[in-house]
């Protein structure tokens, strides 16, 4: 295979942060907090290790977000009425209020890249990428 | 547009530098060095500035991956014969005798990720991928 799959998703992924710290920074979160948040919004009151489940974020970046998060407020934890040893993450108001222009900002980044492509194309790109994605997680 | 790029990339992407990490250890060099590298195959002795035009990599970061290859030995930097400001970067020989080696690793990464797949749209994929890339560099 001639194309260089590697260059094409850091590049990609580099000027997404890049995107996402400029237009998060109003809400006074980074990019590497907000997988914290979309896994969240699925449903609020979730471990840290389901969290990093879903994003593929180790378990170290996973403490530091939402730790961070627990400072700025976004987040509580709660320890596990069933398994008292785990906490459960929580979304406080700012988020969940927070929640429709955060989602918006993410698809605006995804409707910017998809921007006068045929859509089609960009229907099987998503069907591939999420068939890698299923092989690694 | 229901999926999520970002989490389908910032996946690929994290997946794809542990996996870069683990097979590099043999060379002592790291996934975040490659970049340098594989723009340097293209074509040795550029600027820090034209590998970072390539790659999408910040000012600093390419400076320390470019110094941090240096010290190992894999690169060299020269005063360009014209511009006496800017320095030109070179492969040294152990990085031009890697090249086959750290190529292969690259693209079983990427087979990897295709197998299994249909072809086809694999390469639908690869175009729109660099469709989007085009518009962000």
């Amino acid at each position: 295979m001639e194309q260089n799959i590697g260059r094409l998703i850091s590049i990609l992924y580099r000027k997404g942060q890049a995107y996402l710290n400029a237009v998060l920074e109003p809400f006074g979160i980074t990019a590497s907090e907000l997988p914290i948040l979309v896994c969240l919004y699925k449903g609020s009151g979730k471990t840290q290790e389901e969290i990093g489940a879903y994003s593929c974020i180790d378990k170290a970046a996973i403490a530091r977000a939402v730790q961070s998060l627990v400072n700025k407020g976004w987040l509580r934890k709660e320890k596990d009425n069933i398994d008292k040893r785990a906490n459960k993450i929580y979304l406080q108001e700012i988020a969940i209020t927070s929640e429709k222009q955060i989602m918006q900002l993410l698809h605006s980044w995804a409707g910017y890249l998809a921007e006068g492509l045929e859509q089609e194309n960009v229907a099987i790109m998503y069907n591939v990428l999420e068939d890698m994605v299923k092989k690694l997680t």
